[in-house]
Order: structure tokens, then sequence, then C-alpha cells
């Protein structure tokens, strides 16, 4: 006999058994169904790309994380390690056959080669949704009222959304002469809520006092601190910012239009101006955003994004403005799961139909067209095992009902309640398909 | 100013935007409601496996197309090229967590690095349905059911299914003393549709004459073309191959009760015994298929498969039977767009509401935010543009009507039909709702 090879996946990859699987479709039939009310449509990218297109200018983490290699044809190639840069290589290339503003979706896999301490996945699932080529408010308040929407609808309670605006911030770090380093401020800003208020003072107090000579750089470093506090309401953190950034400008009248829209939609208790929020990466322009559960904070911003002035501009020459968000669709179901929020579901099926006589199979399945053209998902059994072992097959599967054919196969069923253990006999084929129908 | 990347993507890899991807998924969300309706459950497995476990046995052409390569951690891995593979290897992997009988489906893609010729891809998508630990005709008969009604109720038309059954004709072989050649028969018997029955004849006539010393060549050659001739009806098929295999046997006993279910159901049109069907693979014992569309023959098999005693048996010492079939989506999407069944679709909404007043952005959003409730997919614009304009662009994106909000932005609405162009003028929002709702 042939050896056995043992069966294991690669570390940092999963199996979903269907469960686990049905409990993922669940969602993301969900997520696609609200933004398909909001018109976004989908798009798909191929996994493997030209390494070139992938990486870009190049650089850091993610050359180190991704899978790349050389094909059988010689090519450079590698897996997408998100779906931010392939959508910008597909607006480059298809610009011409896209109306404008583009406002599309992406659901699919992404893979990194990151270390897998703390939960990490080397494969796991984003699902992006942007607007591209409308610079409004109304198109950025559209991806915030769509977050904080998608997340209501799979069931995540409340959500509180901290936006920001990068254009202001970087007014102000003009204003305060640290132009030079602001993306050296916004990344440390941006750890603010993992390392602290005393340590981003001394990271933001080491990085000297390059463009204000009438402070000291502790001053400096004081002055960022308080403009990335929030005041109180939207309202009196957006003037104390507005006022530190030199007064109203495009910026701040932006701001102000969403917080309208917020209002006239009613769901401003949702949102919150929060101007520590920057986002580390470099591309954001406008404004930023993090998400968090009102249940389960510390699970960390379960979707995140921002505007950005030119997404394609590494693949093309016209300026694209875009706006986005991400779900983290593995933290965000691993949140779900901790609150308790996800139901075990075993099967589609509402209702098994026993074996009782191996030869009446082509009966059964008559009868299971018939409750499947009335909407009602059955499962055939496929074996004339005894009954009791087919109940507990059910019951494991998770499905609630069986029919019992009689022995004579004979229009004529008994129908069990597997979890009263209830029967209802001598009911005719009409009389099944009226009792699924409206609900049990 | 920075150089720019050129857009590409790899050869035999596509993009799909907008109206492609909805294509695709409202034939994959059709294909998913019915392989669930059959208490089918999804499972998921990592794109990326270790190479090992992939190739197996290893061999031939799978070695020479697999993408295959060393990750940054010195592993040896591979992209599945099919989900066969991968499912044997959960199946070894999980078995304990699973209850038998197993039914299951796997929709996913799969990469090749195949001749791009003939409109073949590197990168395409299976769509894999199978029953595992039930060796039973219900269980034959439930795949091949699955099939035809998959099929049609995607809007496939009509179906031709051929199927055999390949442990009969070992058996046939065997009488005819030719048991040892059983796999070359099979594969030169696979490819009659391709190279006619001349050649057929004269590769078997080449393969000597094995075990049978008392028949030239040519004679047994004849037998096996006389075997795989269908004879008319099923049940005259039937009887002919089992007379030739050397009389009624368990094989031909499970052929006849599937016949007996195709007629209990009333689908035994869409059924031929084609004794020619062999499927060149190694791993079928059982049942073998192919399905052809009444209306487009001639783009062969959209959808094949058949039944293996020992599915696991690379990764586990226990003997799994299962019957399966595998929807090929790229080839089925082709025949279904050649023979116009297609219709181009665009957005997912049905209607827009236009922008009039930049600052009632909010406003809108609140209107869009009821019809969604009232289960109403919407697209809200968000630039004040001409109205002529905001038409267009609905009209570009495939929605049919429009809402034009008053200046005022008052609770009075005007609708669009954006093909007849006429208005209805001066509704309020619950007498747009009531319009959407009851189909207008």
């Amino acid at each position: 006999m042939a050896s056995i090879i043992e069966p294991k996946i690669l570390k940092g990859f999963r199996d979903f058994l269907p469960e686990a699987e049905i409990e993922r479709r669940n969602l993301v039939e969900k997520i696609e169904a609200s933004f398909r009310s909001y018109g976004f449509v989908p798009i798909d990218t191929p996994a493997l790309e030209y390494a070139e297109i992938l990486l870009g200018k190049g650089g850091g983490e993610t050359e180190k994380q991704i899978y790349r290699f050389t094909d059988n044809g010689g090519r450079d190639v590698a897996l997408r390690f998100d779906l931010t840069v392939p959508f910008a290589r597909f607006l480059a290339e298809h610009r011409s056959d896209l109306t404008l503003p583009f406002k599309r979706y992406h659901i699919a896999k992404v893979w990194r080669g990151e270390n897998t301490q703390r939960g990490r996945y080397r494969e796991f699932t984003q699902c992006d949704f942007d607007t591209v080529g409308s610079d409004t408010a109304a198109a950025d308040f559209e991806i915030l009222l769509m977050m904080r929407n998608t997340l209501r609808a799979i069931g995540a309670g409340n959500v509180s959304i901290r936006l920001n605006h990068r254009g202001l911030f970087n007014r102000f770090l003009k204003a305060l002469g640290a132009a030079e380093v602001s993306a050296e401020v916004l990344r440390i800003v941006d750890k603010l809520a993992k390392i602290g208020k005393d340590a981003v003072r001394e990271q933001l107090e080491a990085l000297g006092n390059p463009g204000n000579a009438w402070e000291t750089p502790l001053q400096v470093a004081e002055k960022i601190l308080d403009y990335i506090e929030p005041k109180g309401s939207f309202e009196e953190t957006l003037e104390a910012i507005t006022r530190a950034a030199g007064g109203p400008c495009p910026e701040s009248e932006r701001l102000a239009l969403i917080r309208r829209f917020m209002v006239d939609t009613g769901t401003a208790d949702s949102f919150t101006l929060d101007p520590s929020i920057t986002r580390g990466l470099d591309y954001y322009t406008g404004i930023v955003y993090e998400t968090f559960l009102a249940e389960l904070p510390e699970i960390g911003s379960v979707c995140s994004g921002g505007r950005y002035d030119d997404l394609a501009g590494l693949y093309s020459k016209e300026k694209l403005s875009g706006v986005g968000s991400s779900i983290g669709l593995d933290r965000l179901i691993a949140a779900l799961e901790s609150l308790g929020k996800l139901e075990g579901q075993g099967s589609y099926a509402r209702v098994a139909i026993a074996c009782v006589r191996e030869e009446d199979g082509g009966v059964y399945q008559a009868l299971g067209a018939r409750l499947r053209e009335a909407g009602i998902p059955c499962e055939v059994f496929s074996e004339p095992k005894k009954l009791t072992q087919q109940f507990m097959l059910a019951e494991k599967r998770g499905i609630p009902w069986m029919i019992i054919p009689g022995e004579s196969a004979g229009p004529v069923f008994t129908v069990r309640n597997l979890s009263t253990r209830e029967n209802r006999e001598g009911l005719s084929p009409e009389e099944l398909i009226a009792l699924f129908v409206s609900p049990v």
C-alpha cells in the first residue's frame, strides 16, 4: 500500500468547516446587500499580478511580507496583499470604460506572510468600498453612512466612528512651522491609543523643532497634543481645530457640511470628531476615520479608511480623488463571536426527508422538488437506516424538521419536530407544503 | 514627477468590470441557492498549500502547470489547481468533525499555468459539489438531479446528461480478457467525440491483444466499439451492456435503480445512458457523466464528474466513497453569452436620487434610507450638476428611475422614468415609496 501523506495546511492559513463558512457567507451576503443598496457595484481582479505593479515604489514592510516568486514563464509575480493597489491599477487600466463617479466594492482574499502571532492570518478577507471621482462632502459622508449602516445591518450593534481631516491637520502643522515633519507627526500621533500620551509627547519632542525657532520642541509637542485632544461636541472640537489651523478654510467647511449631513440623517450620535485619528499611511489627504464597536471597543477599529487625492498616480497621469473604507472581516467575526452575536448554523435546509425504502429515492426527490419550488430548502436522505439514526443525523446537521414517508411510499406523510419530538401524522404533500410555507 | 508604471495584468488573468462581475455573481448566487436547497453546505480551503499535498503522487501535466514556489519560510508551496485535491486533504484532516454522508459545495478560484490559447484562462472558477460517505443509487442520482436542475435554474435551458458506469465497463473489459489495459482503453474511448470512431479503432487495435488469444486485436477493438455504441433507449442500452459485461451485477442494478429514480421524478428526458462516456481520469470507479446544453452542444461538457471509491486515499487509511460534479463557470458563461441569455446589468440600484443642492446631501440620504428600508436599492448622486447630465449618468449605470427633489428640499419630489422620459410630479416621500414597492 502506498504511504499516507500527512494532511496538513500552512501556518497562518485556514480551512473553513461548514458552520464557520456559513457564518462567513451570511455575513458577507449582508455586507454585499448593504453595499448594493447604495448603488455600489462589484469588481474583481486577479489574485496574482506583476510584482512591479503590486510593489509600486516598493519598500518596507510590504516587500518583506509579500508572496513573490518567478512563474514558469520567468515573470516576477506576487499574490495581492491588499485590494487598494490592484484597484489603483484597475482604475488606470480601465479608465475609459468607467463612468465617474465610480462606486465599487470588492470582497476578496489577500495574502501576507505576516508573523502569525496575535491571531494574524496569512490569508484573510478584505471588504473594500470606494467612491472615485467625486471630491465632495456628499461622497465623504456616504462612505461614513455606509460604514455605520452596514455594521448595524450585520448585527454589530451601535458603532462609534471617529473621524478627522488630514488636510486640516496639515494646515495646523504648517501654521506651527512643523510642515516638514508632518508625516512623522501623523505617524507618532497615530500610535496614541497604543503607546499613551506621555510616549507621544516624548517622540514628538525628539523630532526637534524644524521650523519654529520661537518655541522649544516641548512647547511644540504640547501644542500638537492640545490639538489632538477632543474638546467636547463635534462643533466645539471643529471650532477649536479650525482656529488652531488658522481659521476657516475648505477643509473646515468640508467637515461642517459633513456634520450637517449627519444631523439631517439623524445619525449624528454615531460620529465623533477626533483630531487624534490620523491613519498612519501616507496616501490619505482628506478625511480619515476609524470605527469601534460600542460593545467591544477594545478589539480596535473594524472598519477604517479615508480620502486620497491621487489614488492611481503610480499608473496614470490623471488625478483621481477617491474616498473609501475597508472592513476587516476576520476581526469583525472574532468580535461578533466574542459578543455571542453569531448563531451556529449547520445547514441551509429547513427540513429533511427520511429514507424509508431505498427504491423510493425518486419519490422522495419528487417531494423534495415540490418543497424546493415552494422555496423550502430540504435535504433528502439516501440511506434506509433506522429512523432514530436518521433523526440524529438531521439534528446533528441542525435541521429542525423531518418528513417521514409512509412504508408504502403513498402520498401520506408524518412530520416530526426534532426539538419537541412531536409528530403530526397523515399529511398529504399539499398539507406538508402549506405547513412549511406558513411558518410552523 | 515620478515615472508611470504601465498598468497591465498577467496573460491568462482577467479583471472583471462591474457588468461582467454582476453577471458572474448573479450566476453564482443562483448556483449556490440551488446547492443549498438540497442541503449542501459550503466549505473553504486555502488558496496556497504545501506542494507535496497538492501534487500527491506527483506527475505529468499537473506538475508542469502548477504555480509552485518556495515561500519566505523556505516551504515548498503551490496554488491549488483544482478543488478536488484540497477536498480530499480536508476530508482526511477533519474526518472526526464531519458527519457522514457529507454533502458539500465549494465555489472558488483555481490556478493553472496553462497554454492560454483556445480561450483557456490561468485563473478560473470551479463550482464543485460532492456527497461523501454514501455509496447509494440515491446519492448518485441526487448529484445528477442537481446538475440538471441547477443548470435549468440559471437559465441554461434543457440539458442532456450522458452517463455511464465505469465499473460495468471494467467488467466488460475483464470478460473480454482486456482488464490489464482498461486504463488505456478508457482513455482512448474518452477521445471518441474528438478524434472519431476510426481513430479510436486504430488506437484500440494498437493496444494489441493482451489477454484474449482467440480473437485478433481488430476483433477486440470492434467489440469495444460495439459496447460503447448507444443502442436506443436507456433500458435497451442497459440491457446490451449488462449482457456484454457478463449479466446482471451490482453495477447494472445500480444503473437500473438510478433509471427508476429518473422516471419517478419525471426527469428521464434529460438523461441518456452513453457507454462511450468514460472521463479519462483514473480515479473514477462508479458512474461517470457529462452534461451538454441542448442549444449549444458543441461547446462541450459544462458539468461533469462521477463516483470514486477512495477519495481521500492519499491522506488517510479510511476509505471514503464519494460522488460529485463540477460546473465550469467560465465555459458556462461563455455559452450563456453566445446564446444571448445574459442581460447586461450595470447596477443593483433601481432608482437614483438627483443632487439639486449640495448642502441637501443629508436630506437626500435620509430619503435614500427610507427607500432602502423598504427594500429598494437606490443610489444618491453627490454632485449638483445639470439635471440632463444626471439623467445621462443614471442611464449609463442602467438605473431605470430618477427622483428629482424640489429646489427647496421640501418633501415634494418628481419621479422620472428614464426610458420613457415621463415625469410624475408633486409626490410625497410616502407616495414615492409606495410607487416603488408596488411595481411601477
